[in-house]
Formats: structure tokens, sequence, C-alpha cells
């Protein structure tokens, strides 16, 4: 028999006598918009342009439809714009919907800063419904979308096995990222936006095993709603955990074998997560595009008249444990097949949402060359390197080694492609000169007095 | 460099060649509601009861209040009713508000059958919503009740180490009960249900962290609310992985460092998780019920004349390590303080909602006794175990030793009781007439055509 005296008692402090989550939090709630340097203000210019456009394109898929079926009949009153759709719904339910259309064609942006999150699908989705309410200054939104990046990147880093672990980290880490968004834009104080990151928190989910069913963009869109809920309860009085983070039973260790909570705090307010933000040229998880880099390059080495006969990948061990689906059914399977990607961007010369598409999953020329890939784990590639060699009939054999694929840090995308990106992207769904408007707004947008006029335009 | 070929690319798939989930689904939709046996179906009638009492209850909460005024400004049409405070909101805010009001006073059952879980809270909130949009049998309800049971105690079986990884079951397995009971509500089918499964399941959250803050009873609400959205996009042909428990990044495995997906399917159909429930005397939570019980039974011999000088309490160490708050300040810390609640139900003779309010926290009487309070953990007593001694000032010694606690699977609550409980929760909200009028319906549920007629009545 142990004994333990009743003063010894107290339950859920944190250990190291961390303060983390409310010291995050205290900054989060008190930096302001002006500090913010100009790379950051960039990057959320190209982030919310980026965003926009993948959640246009994505607002006409056949699973937004599903969801909005549903959302529509819950009982659910206009407040908040659904993009694309010409309807609203309520706090709650539009950031589902606007979340998920910005995840469903995996073309949403991806931070690789030691975690794998899409932050804008359930950030932006978040505050887009709350700058609804009341004016709101491009530049505040802008700042509380920074703080979203800041919370839901370091929380990440803060868990180290959090992935690994078989967390949909834009459900997880989405939640709370879209909790410490909505509360900078509802201006909460430091102990508010504690609480607001506290409910966030208790509310992250998401498992990897829903990869490739729509459940995986559903995570973006119930991440964006519990980040709402969380702020508004905690502007309102309601109180969690102040140690959500580092708790003994808070988040970095209950969601991750190995907790390292002093990551967060490392470089507040010097670096800032947003900056190392990258954007995808193709429609398909960021493990996949150093390969399609190399067959859209290989495409322009083998001639046309030359027959195939194999495809040898070489690829960042990843690039085969999350997406190693080999013969998809469906569009979003296919996202997570590495022998669909290669096959289909040999052929096509590119890696768009016309690519992973049901149709283009069953077609037999694709599935036909699909089965001549071979995949091989290379330790020794990162996760933005890949090599690929196509062996054809005539025994001629064509290689091609990508360093850096297109969209990464070391190879972003300029502002001209992501502005081409998003005309692409949201000129079928609401035409050309709303495109070019809400285009010309973005690139201004930290001068914007508020952003319910360029709200408007994406409906 | 490791070698793997295409054609061994696939993800996710379980091992053991378990069909697990759709194994359970395929039983929970299909089971008929006259087969379920009489005992079952009376624990039923005695969950549905001592539910909406403690829902009644916990609805005059100001942890309510202020959930409720976030709720009502959310956009939320009337469209399933808020248990006694006469208003209406939408299919996914108002089983946040009753699963919150159900479980907030911590006086709702639990199911301590290799989990603990309060079950009721999110199964019933989500099931009295979906049964305001259409006629729906008392028997039916009870099926989908005891559905609910099932798959959540189940998949806890399956997950060992879920309650000890710290986190809070009643939002997590209460998500996936909701789910399976909301679906089973609207006649899914067997592959339905399992993406009812896999889309609740996906949504599961809630962190031990945030016990004694607003957030434990919300992660109540938050799960019947996801249950009802998972249930609702299944019917409408939303898809989740099949294998959302035993896959390789499903539940069992990522929401727990052990996995025993195979538990789950263990003597289904035979043994009703229904059947194992236990219902609170006391309002906290019971692993304090046994020391309770003993400091009531001292309280009966220690003369009042006597100067208390110590408390010795030998417990279950759980007892110490889930309610070790020593020096509670508010009413809901004060439920997770085990010598609070050793002084508080000696001093007051019980241990009831009034024990547990900020004014008895902060009392000084209270907090005097308190610190005379010291707790062995003692690994040779069970959970529902408990000893207790007091000291007196003229050195007399006074000790009681309770074998199982009131409220137990071994020392159940009676029928009269529960009925005595629920009218002193139910009666001062609303009124003697209607919670007996309640009391009457609800003991013959299984024999009512549209339980719409007893939804009015908890208005």
């Amino acid at each position: 028999m142990s004994s333990q005296s009743a003063t010894r008692m107290d339950y859920g402090a944190a250990d190291l006598n961390l303060n983390v989550t409310s010291d995050l939090c205290k900054f989060l709630a008190s930096f302001t918009a002006e500090s913010l340097p100009e790379n950051a203000v960039h990057e959320g210019r190209r982030g919310v342009l980026d965003w926009i456009g993948c959640a246009l394109a994505g607002s006409q898929h056949p699973t937004i439809s599903k969801l909005l079926t549903v959302l529509g009949a819950v009982g659910s009153a206009p407040q908040a714009t659904v993009l694309g759709r010409g309807m609203k719904l309520g706090l709650l339910e539009a950031p589902i919907a606007n979340g998920q259309m910005g995840h469903v064609l995996d073309f949403d942006d991806t931070h690789m800063g030691g975690v794998v999150l899409h932050a804008s699908s359930p950030v932006l989705s978040a505050l887009f419904a709350l700058a609804e309410k009341r004016p709101i200054a491009g530049r505040d939104l802008i700042a509380a979308y920074c703080a979203g990046f800041e919370a839901g990147v370091r929380t990440g880093q803060g868990a180290p096995k959090h992935h690994p672990g078989g967390w949909h980290l834009t459900g997880t880490l989405g939640s709370i990222a879209a909790g410490a968004a909505a509360g900078r834009l509802l201006e909460l104080n430091a102990q508010q936006l504690t609480h607001a990151l506290g409910i966030a928190a208790t509310q992250a989910a998401g498992m990897q095993q829903n990869r490739g069913t729509m459940c995986k963009s559903f995570h973006a869109g119930k991440a964006a709603s519990n980040g709402v809920l969380a702020a508004l309860l905690a502007q309102n009085g309601f109180d969690s955990s102040s140690e959500i983070l580092e708790g003994k039973r808070g988040f970095c260790r209950i969601y991750s074998s190995e907790a390292a909570p002093e990551q967060i705090l490392d470089g507040l307010g010097e670096r800032w997560e947003i900056t190392r933000n990258g954007h995808k040229p193709y429609a398909c998880g960021v493990v996949l595009h150093p390969t399609i880099d190399a067959m859209i390059a290989l495409a322009g080495k083998v001639p046309k008249s030359e027959e195939v006969v194999s495809i040898e990948l070489r690829v960042n061990p990843l690039a085969v444990t999350i997406t190693g689906v080999s013969d998809p059914k469906t569009g979003l399977k296919s996202k997570f097949s590495l022998s669909h990607t290669a096959a289909v961007s040999f052929l096509d010369g590119t890696a768009g949402i016309a690519q992973y598409t049901d149709k283009r999953a069953l077609d037999p020329e694709v599935a036909a060359l699909r089965d001549k890939v071979s995949a091989h784990m290379d330790e020794s590639l990162r996760r933005d390197q890949a090599w690929a060699a196509v062996v054809t009939r005539s025994g001629e054999r064509y290689e091609h080694l990508v360093e850096h694929a297109s969209g990464t840090v070391d190879n972003p995308m300029s502002d001209d492609a992501i502005e081409r990106k998003f005309l692409a992207n949201a000129v079928p769904v609401i035409g050309e000169a709303r495109a070019r408007a809400l285009c010309e707004a973005v690139w201004r947008l930290d001068r914007i007095d508020d952003v319910r006029d360029l709200l408007a335009q994406c409906a």
C-alpha cells in the first residue's frame, strides 16, 4: 500500500514549470498586425488567393453536394457564405462546407515544417465565417491567419510522434489552428485565447485510416467549425484547462508517444510559420509532387512513338507508406496512389484536378500503365526529391532526378504561378470578371477595410 | 534501399483478416427490437428516466447558460428541443446542449465494463434530436439506445489503454456510441452504418486534461452532435474507411497503445452492454461513491458533539489519480476532489447537487475539514470498495468499510430509488405534474408509438 497525503493530490499540473499554452496565447493575443514582417503579410495574400481558388474548384465536387444536402437540412440559418454555391449556412455549418471544399481536391497549401498540415482550409474557413458578422480589416484577417499557423504548426512541433501515430493533422492541428485564429479575430484577451485553444484542442480529431475517403477533407471542415465554436465559447466565459498543450493529460502527451512542449515556444515572434508554407501545383498530396515533376520531365523526353514497358521510381519512403494504393477505383483513392500518379502525369503531362477523377482512375489506358510502375523506397531521398526512369520496348532508358519538387519552400510557386492556378480554379465557377476582381483585391488584402466586400465575390 | 513492388503497396487494410467494424455494424443494423431481452429493455427504461432527470437538473447550471448564449447566436434554426429551457435549436446544436446538460452535474449513468463511459448523455441527446423529425416508437428508441452502448463500450474494450492514455471516454467512445445509435434510429443498412461509425469515430475527441472545467461535460454534447452528423452524412451517401476500428491507422491503434480489436465482437448478441450500466446516487464520479457511502455511514455513527481531528481513507488508486484535487475553488473542480467529497458528505450526510456548488467548495467549514483528510491508495481495494475512519478530539476512532458502492452493478439503485432521484431532479424544473407524467410514460416507453409525445414534456 502506498500512501499519499491529501495536500499532494493536485491533478493535471504541467511538469517542468512550463506555461506553454498560456505563454503562446499571450503572444498570439498581443502581437500587432502592424508588426508582422512583409514576407508574412505576403504569404498571407498568397495563401488567401490560393485557398479561395481551391475552395471554389472544390465547391463543385460531388462530395460537397452530399455534405450540403445534410447541412441544408439540419436547421442552419443563413449567416455565413458557402463559397461557390450561392447559399449561406449557420456559423458552425458554413465552415464545415468551406473547409471540406478547400481540401477535397488535395490542392490546398501544405506546411512541412515538422508537420504535414493543410492549415488554410480550417483556418480561413473559420475566419471567413466570423468576418461576416462585423467589419474586419484585411490586415487583421492576415494577422489572425498568421496566428492560426503559429498555433497549429507549433503544437505539431511539440508532439513529434503525432503524424507517425496515425493522425490526420489537418483535422487535429487544424482545430487548434482554427481556434487560435478565430480567437484572435474576435480580439480575445490572453486568458480567453488560452481557453479557446483548450476548447479547440479538446475537439481535435481525424484519423489517417480515412485517407482516400470523403472523411479526409471532412476533417478540415470539422476543424474549422470546432475552432469557431471554441472561440465563441471562450468569448462568452467558457473555460478549459490552461495547460491543454503541455499538461500531463494534454495534447503533446496523449496525441503523441513523445512530447516536446518546450519546442512550441522556440523562436516565437522571430520565425513566422506562415513564411514556410507551400503551395501545390498539383492536385494531390505533396509527397507525390517530386515524382510528378520527374514524370512530366520524362514525358517531354520519351518520343510518343515509343511503347513504355516499365516505369521505375525511387522515392522517399513516405511516398509509399502514405500513397501506396496500387489499384484505385475512385478519384479520391487515386490521390493516394503513387502508381496512378506516375502513370497519369506521364500520359497527360500534368497532374491537375482532371487527373484525379473517378473517370481517370477507371481509365483502361491509365490502369494498364499503372501496372508497369514499380516503386523503391529510398531513405537517402528527401521528401521533396524523386528519381524516375522510363524503359521502352526498343530498350531505350530515360531517367530524371528532381532535387526540389515544385511548390516546396526551396522551389516555391511564383506569384504569377499562384495567380494562374487561382484563375484556372476560380473562372469556371464564378466567371472571369469576378475571378480577376477577386485576384486584384486579394493582392492588396492588407489595405482593405472590410473583407466582406471580398467575401461577397466568392459566393 | 529497400524495394517494394507497386502491387504490394495497398494501404490501410486490417491485419489478421478481421472485419470488426463491418461485422459489428451488420449486427447493429439487423437485430430486431423485439429480440432484445427484457432486462436490456428495462435498463433502457431506467436509463432514459435517470438521464432525463439529470439533464433537466443540469439545464439550470450556469455553464449551460453560457453555452446556450453561443448556440443561440450561431444561426441555429429551431428543429430539436433543448431540455428544460423552453427552446429549440438545430439538429447539430440541440445535441450539444442536451449532452452537456446531461453530464454537467456528473450525475448521469456510468458503464464500468472495461471502460468508464457515460453513454446516455451522448447517445440519448443524439436520439432525441432525430426522434423529433418523424414518429419513432419507444421500442425502436430503446433498440437504438442499446446499439449505442454496444458500439461505444465494445470499442473501448478493443482499445484497452485508451482510458489510461488520457482520453475522456465520454467524448471519444461517446461519439462512436452516438453515431451508431443515430444510424440505427435512421434505419441505415449495414454498409451505411459502417460509414456512420467511421465518420463518428473520426470526430472522436476529449482530453482528461479538461477534467474540472466546462469542457468536460461539453465533450458529451459534442459527441452527441458528432454522432448525429455522422449518421445523417452516411444516410446521404458519405463514405469512410470500412475498418475504422481495426485498421492499421484506426481507432484501436491510434487511440490506445495496445489494440485488441478482436475483443469488440466477443459475445456480441449474447451480452448486452446496457445491462451492465450503473446509475449514480451521488452527483460526482463513481470512483468517489464508495467513499461517500462510508462517510455517510460514519456521519450516522459519530456523535455531533464530537470534534473531528482527522479523516483517514483507503481507496482504490484511481480515486486519487482521477479525483486528487486537494483545494477546489469551484463546484466543477470539487467533483474531482476526494478530500472535498469526504468532508462534505460527512458534514451533510449526502452528496447531491448541492454539495458540489461553487458556494460549498468555498465554504470555510468544508475547507477546514478537507484539510483533515488523508487518502491512502490501496491496490487491494476494488474501484467500488473504500474504507474510512474518523478520529475525534476525545480519541475515539470510528471505522467503516464499503464492499460495493451504491449504484454499481453489484449494488444497483432500485427502480424506486431511480424514480425518487428523477423526481428530485425534474420537479424543480418542470413541476410535479409533468415530472410524474414523464415518469409514468418512461416506465412504459417500449409501448409508446411516438416518443415525440414524451419529448414535449421535457421542454
